[in-house]
């Protein structure tokens, strides 16, 4: 230790392996404290962090280990260092998230790994995923992955977005304006929500809307506000939806008493269909380290005014 | 009913699926018969109508619902009709069980499962696909197209076959000769065996072969005969194997008495990671229907001699 090195504190769920994947970069002059009024550096998750702001006297600079930095950009908290976040890697883990459960109902793996608890050899038919048809709320980056990736299993994609423009890059089979919901849900086999939340976007899975779908397989990995819960419990009765992979809720974590729990027509995982790979986290870091140390602007920087 | 229609018997494992879909069909001057000896035609799952082939009088042409067509082709059987089978609809299926499988696996879909039903909500990090390494025994169409599926996620194939030579079409990133196959299996993660049942792969995946692996996922989508049982147990002992998926045995259905039913690391399904689809064989079926009435030549005829 000597005084020409940057401190850095590490604040997240995940604080081993952060340090470890860290240690493993050999970073030049960097070194990993325990004490927050040293760092002149925080690698942190923003629901961890925002509470002890004040302890790091010395702060320069966060790395955020979330994209979502809503919690930092807060007017009543400080802003006089740089904030950085993570970006541009959550397509691949939605399309696994959402093209894996897909399979598994399609491919009956539950019954399959029944099955094989009672000795049980009992083949199955099923319809494979080709020319299926998937419909994606959103054509950002995640939506556009999602789609590319189904397109390898021979699904045809409709993407649902504001200004019902096909993206340049043709990811689409279709495009529908989102004034179009209509059309787009009746010819869905496979909803998938990836929307944002925003006025716009505020439940508009509801009992009109979902009235739409027929058996379909619908997947949240947006927000929680997209869907109203009881209009979902409604499409799951009336057959609408025939199931309801859900990943994201209004309140987090699902409450115990949630009859979603219980349904077997709803899978439900604690917001992981896209989270911050450590590995992935780290490699932005050791980026963003580089150019900090050299005195370059970072990647991923956020205006506090704006809040992205 | 008048002479002039042509009689379908139908025997399969799902008959009243194969029925309903032929009727959809709606095909010109084509009558569903339960008598097998008025039947001109008969549609049938090979193991099914073996025994009964002498049953039709008037049989002139067979479509069988597997590829496999063995059982009929033996020298002791009649041959005085036109067998056809059905080819290239399995590619999709296989790409579906393998990556399904595997982004279960990584993506611990069984954990939140058990976890849904404690209403524990808990998330667990993962590694997603993305640059992982899947080596792929047998380049043909079916290790071929499970190559390209698999490069959506970002996984790097390796493809081993007889000649080392890649395929025109660059599926795979990489191809080794099947001499070469401990510097395959060495950087793998994932290991899929596609391959047929011939002098050659008997056992491939051995004592030896297998201890080239460490900590992957190992598929069995080809032929039982390729891999030692014995030696996978003590593979997965020995972590060289982390978890096998088995869709295919030397002995089917697999005995009770069978060590892998109850392995944690082992996961069993009864040959059903590439069924044929009763939707793909009627289209197979429905073509060649046209072409039979209309005294052109069949596709997919088998040479019973050649045995293919």
């Amino acid at each position: 230790m000597n005084n020409f090195t940057n401190k850095l504190y590490i604040l997240t769920e995940h604080d081993d392996t952060y340090t470890q994947l860290i240690i493993n970069q050999g970073l030049p002059d960097l070194e990993i404290t325990q004490n927050p009024e040293l760092a002149e550096i925080v690698l942190a998750a923003p629901p961890l962090i925002t509470e002890r702001l004040n302890e790091f006297k010395n702060l320069d600079w966060m790395q955020s280990t979330y994209a979502g930095i809503n919690k930092l950009t807060q007017p009543n908290l400080r802003q006089d260092y740089t904030l950085t976040n993570v970006k541009g890697i959550f397509g691949p883990a939605i399309a696994e998230y959402v093209l894996g459960y897909t399979i598994s109902h399609f491919r009956h793996f539950t019954h399959y790994h029944q099955q094989q608890q009672q000795r049980n050899w009992q083949p199955q038919l099923y319809t494979s995923l080709t020319d299926k048809t998937m419909v994606i709320l959103g054509t950002g980056s995640i939506g556009s992955h999602l789609a590319k990736t189904a397109a390898a299993f021979g699904i045809h994609t409709i993407g649902v977005n504001r200004t019902g423009i096909p993206s340049k890059q043709e990811t689409f089979k279709d495009s529908f304006h989102i004034n179009e919901l209509e059309a787009a849900l009746k010819q869905a086999d496979i909803v998938v929500n990836t929307l944002p939340s925003t006025d716009e976007t505020y439940q508009l899975l509801n009992q009109t809307t979902l009235s739409y779908c027929s058996n379909v397989l619908l997947f949240n990995v947006g927000r929680g506000e997209s869907i109203d819960n009881k209009a979902l419990l409604l499409a799951i009765k009336n057959k609408w939806v025939e199931h309801a992979f859900l990943d994201v809720f209004e309140c987090e974590p699902l409450t115990q008493e949630h009859p979603f729990w219980t349904l077997p027509q709803v899978t439900i995982t604690p917001h992981i269909a896209a989270l911050s790979e450590p590995r992935q986290v780290v490699e932005i870091f050791a980026n963003n380290y580089q150019q900090w140390r050299d005195g370059f602007t970072l990647n991923n920087t956020i205006d506090f005014d704006k809040g992205y």
